[in-house]
């Protein structure tokens, strides 16, 4: 066993904390790790929280980890900005300080750089959550920051969406931005001390309606506590719920995640051949110049590729 | 050559109609279509329309048809509803009405179900550009219904891509969905005679203002006609621009949809694989049962593709 998976097995922060950095960077020895944790991974439960910018979903997630924790989880925070690797030193800086706040040793908290493409985001993020599973956290709470294609991909890899909103001038512009009101199972109105929480509520509503589910929309004040309790307990009854299929979705999800692998491995090897081997860089000038056709010149590429 | 092919050459309607919709379904029979007409392409040039629904999209291509005419094109409108399946039918009514209004048999126009995967509206899309290319129409302006990720791949098959927005109460919550404010080549108000134009307009300058490539924003009324011959002009004018390099384009394009096909292939080839070999599921199985471990198993299924 390698000494880091050891030490983060047996509580050593550092160690998880260097393993989630291995994974997200998808180092070489992210292979390792994951193949000797794998098997103690399938325990942790996760709960994505998404929204635009600016709803407070850090404070939110900051009054939920009290909440979380009375219920019995032993808490741990992921939050992922898959769109601005910029900001990245700025969250991490966040959530240092929301940290020293807590003085709390029992939540672990970590951000992801999770730079690129979709495919990447995904996978370091199912291995990120292995290594907390593994270490011992229970209920991992995963924020996203941002919004776009990126943010509805990490709400398939979690196993229940919080959408959150907020009543800020400028967010409703943004509120249905990314098919947000497709994703969640449980919406949330933050901020519903102000002005325009009512509106926004009843927006909601109506957008949520539309879909089939019909799930719950709650209002909460990140800043005073209110409904935060009430929003723990919604989340804890509907991860119960899930967890009377859950090894029939867990076995759905790995699926899912070896089909992304798989092509992921084959775009790789598309784009790397297509970058370097002369016949290929061949058959895109024929195919400029007109004398072979894309359906033709695709099924030459693929040929090369399969057995 | 095939008799549909012939006669879409020769300007009969029904064989241009009937093309379209084997392209745009992928039928058996596109294969040798594209094979035949793929060396008549590449002088139409294409204009992308997109917004929030209700925006007027209709209507102002209406508008610019003749303007574009009056410029010496011979015009052809591509509706494309990735999202919805189910209004296509409607579309297609609006698409023949107006049609009917405009009584031009000098202007062809289609709307396209394209349902499925993203990478199915492309390869429609593309395949069905080039069917109106060989029946010699030079300008293509592609209609884009609903809105988000599909939407966003229609910009990348166009040449151009014009955004659309509207003051009607409610648009600006759908303003900045799936990314629109970043895809523009030209933004334009429409309905610039009701209340609401001018601080739509602001905010679309103020959005507009953060990208690089500062394109122009426009003040258009479908219903009154003011600005659309301004806009025509703007549309041909960039259009003249990015000829110069159009071959270059053209190539950079061609290597997309090469990329894009032989994934698909790839892809196809996996998910079958996937879904039928008896090797592969039990791959699953012995995930599930955490026997073996993505990496492990990614590359199992991987290496049984490749040469």
């Amino acid at each position: 066993m390698l000494p880091i998976v050891k030490g983060l097995i047996e509580g050593d922060r550092r160690s998880l904390a260097r393993a989630i950095s291995i994974v997200d960077n998808q180092e070489p020895e992210s292979r390792q790790i994951i193949r000797e944790i794998f098997g103690r991974t399938g325990k942790a439960r996760t709960v994505g929280f998404t929204g635009p910018g600016g709803a407070g979903k850090s404070s939110l997630v900051g009054r939920l980890i009290p909440e979380c924790q009375a219920l019995g989880h032993r808490v741990a925070v992921l939050a992922v900005d898959p769109t601005s690797p910029i900001t990245g030193g700025a969250i991490l800086g966040d959530r240092v300080r929301m940290l020293a706040n807590l003085e709390d040793e029992r939540v672990f908290m970590r951000s992801m750089a999770s730079r690129g493409a979709v495919g990447g985001v995904s996978k370091s993020l199912r291995n990120a959550i292995r290594v907390l599973d593994a270490a011992g956290y229970d209920l991992i709470l995963v924020e996203s920051v941002g919004a776009g294609q990126l943010e509805i991909e990490i709400t398939k890899v979690v196993d229940l969406t919080v959408v959150l909103f907020t009543p800020n001038t400028g967010d409703n512009v943004q509120a249905v931005k990314a098919g947000l009101t497709e994703v969640g199972d449980v919406y949330v109105v933050n901020k519903a001390d102000i002005d325009g929480a009512g509106p926004l509520y009843n927006i909601i509503k109506e957008m949520i309606g539309e879909t089939e589910r019909k799930p719950a929309v709650l209002k909460v004040s990140a800043k005073t506590g209110r409904g935060v309790r009430e929003l723990a307990h919604s989340i804890e009854k509907l991860l119960k719920e899930r967890s009377i299929n859950y090894k029939e979705r867990e076995k759905r999800m790995l699926e899912d995640e070896l089909k992304d692998m798989v092509t992921d491995i084959v775009e790789q090897k598309v784009a790397s051949m297509l970058a370097t081997d002369k016949r290929y860089a061949a058959i895109i000038e024929k195919l400029a110049r007109k004398e072979t056709d894309p359906y033709v010149a695709a099924e030459e590429v693929a040929a090369g590729l399969f057995r």
